[in-house]
């Protein structure tokens, strides 16, 4: 029951491909992440997984598709579909998803990091 | 799996307390919803409740302090809190909650709106 700012918790990080936690709400993480540059290609089986811009622009893209995301702008990506998002330009997206969800899902990448140590701000 | 924007998806509709949902996410909904004035102060049994505060400032009031939000800010209510939302000015937010929630929580009030027949936009 507190005022989280988005602005000033992105002032607390600056690592990219880093999620850090700012709430939890029924189970879901609510987190913001810095992207820069190529994700790896991946899917959450059993997770969707919400994208909102919130600096910046990124892609988001799928095997038959691109989406194209400005400040503002959402997308929700259904579970065990396989996508990689894409920042031409650092950006920062705001996102929800459950607790549970590992950032790289099913793929093999170093970016990987475990649920239970995804850093707070 | 589409570009969503809050602000399209705002021009839409301009009724106040209102609630339209743009989303679903795990079993939550995302919603939009048009604040103007004092609501009800009520409760929500089973269900945490996320205001992003995305045009517009609003308080959401608790029994025992006022957190004020501005465009940017967001707030979460846990579950069975007592809370009154209150936008001085017409704002606008962005709301994540399970699909089941109401509007209106415990509190007996016209502007009850049932979960099933939320308008999409």
């Amino acid at each position: 029951m507190e005022r989280i700012s988005i602005i000033e918790k992105l002032g607390l990080f600056s690592e990219a491909w880093s999620p850090r936690v700012i709430g939890e709400c029924n189970g879901q993480h609510v987190k913001l992440a810095r992207l820069d540059g190529e994700f790896v290609w991946h899917a959450h089986e059993h997770e969707d997984e919400l994208f909102l811009v919130v600096e910046g622009e990124i892609e988001i893209q799928f095997r038959d598709r691109v989406v194209e995301l400005r400040e503002g702008e959402l997308c929700i990506v259904p579970r065990g579909v396989e996508h990689r998002p894409v920042a031409r330009r650092p950006a920062s997206v705001l996102l929800f998803e459950p607790a549970s969800t590992v950032n790289t899902g099913d793929a093999d990448d170093a970016r990987r990091i475990d649920p239970q140590r995804l850093g707070r701000v």
